[in-house]
């Protein structure tokens, strides 16, 4: 499939949005990481059928709608009744992100997003993981925004540095990261102040979605909450600033 | 002037924008704050005359551009030739947010922004100014966002909250600042590590631009620098990080 550079309707060419039916297949038999495949309602023609078997066997997200939406989304104008989504880095296993700390000789630091979905927030998110010296993080398969063109454009080139695990389930990927002598810490405003939270040791900082914090089961699995101080009139700061905080106080108390 | 809804070209409605001769007249007249006015080139027609004598009576920024652009940023397709865009908030004075400062009775805390041209930066610092207990900040006249439409909204309500000055020239203001008695701390990748850094006092911030950080005339300007730990790969964080994570330090150093 020939892909052109521009868009005819002007808005922005994504590289990542890969259209027609041989083109998706090639994608899927590469097996480079895929965001999601979006099909035509209906459409059970033989190799769509093909793909969305592909697709389920490697756990990618297939979503319905009507074919006009695909018109409206296509760059090509030659999508056949499906377009994927290249995922904009590859994503690595939990126990990579592990090994990674372990082989530098660090405590393990890794950040868990609890469903972020604006990708600016996560592009900010990978940005300051990196600085701060994180180990990778962790965001959830489903309700959550991955690692897309945006995020990629917005992480200012961390998406290239900063390891990322998708986990099915998050509180799963917690109890993984316990067994291997990980404290989990929620940001949630019940928790201590963060200055006074000791985040020295191995550590998993949770960090909720923009409208409502940390689900309830994520929380209910941490071993501690952690609480940024509001000293003004508005109740909540920007996720990517959140998470901020709380990545630097641990590069502050682990100089010593 | 009668202001339509709903742009017919599908884009957001700018509730700030005010098109029209006599529109923008009876906002001069009001008092209220004018971020800038665009006027057509070569419109030389006599309330042309009057808005711009009287926009630059009192600073407002007025830019000139050919009829074509005016037509496209156009909401309501009847600007005649002029269209302004009024602040989403009321500036307040240098000396204003010094006195609040004095009221609450506790050392002033300021930020000063040099350059931050992203609205979204500049709504996430006032979100962060407030949840920090900030007293105010400032931005220069030019080069620079104010306080539009996106700001607001990206603000989450913040802008309600933290008084935001508009300085001419950001040295003239530090002058001010430091007659006052603040110490000014620039943010710059040469200082010292902030979290080594006294930050106790009545202080302002100065966050530099996106791009560029802190300009080489206002730096020089500063008491002392302050720099952010990068143990990473990328170069610097997003604008909005660097200046909450600065923000907080203040937090954490006051409460003794």
């Amino acid at each position: 499939m020939e892909r052109k550079k521009f868009r005819e309707d002007g808005k922005d060419f994504n590289e990542n949005q890969v259209e027609g039916r041989n083109a998706i297949l090639e994608v899927l038999k590469s097996g480079r990481d895929v965001e999601k495949i979006i099909v035509a309602k209906g459409n059970v023609e033989g190799t769509i059928r093909r793909i969305t078997a592909m697709a389920a066997e490697r756990g990618i997200v297939v979503q319905q709608t009507d074919r006009q939406r695909l018109d409206e989304m296509s760059q090509t104008k030659n999508h056949q009744g499906v377009i994927g989504f290249v995922s904009a880095h590859q994503y690595v296993g939990i126990h990579d992100i592990i090994e990674i700390a372990k082989q530098k000789g660090e405590e393990p630091f890794i950040i868990i997003l609890d469903g972020i979905t604006d990708p600016h927030n996560l592009g900010a998110i990978l940005r300051t993981a990196d600085a701060s010296g994180a180990h990778g993080v962790i965001i959830p398969k489903r309700r959550a925004v991955g690692l897309t063109a945006t995020v990629s454009k917005t992480s200012a080139g961390a998406i290239e540095y900063v390891p990322v695990a998708k986990a099915v389930n998050l509180s799963s990927a917690i109890e993984e990261l316990k067994k291997e002598g990980l404290w989990i810490a929620c940001a949630d405003m019940e928790g201590r102040e963060y200055f006074d939270s000791d985040l020295k040791g191995s550590l998993a900082l949770v960090i909720g979605s923009e409208g409502d914090g940390v689900s309830r089961l994520v929380r209910e699995n941490c071993d501690f909450s952690v609480s940024i101080p509001m000293k003004g009139k508005i109740s909540s700061l920007n996720a990517s600033v959140a998470a901020a905080l709380l990545m630097y106080e641990v590069v502050r108390q682990r100089r010593g």
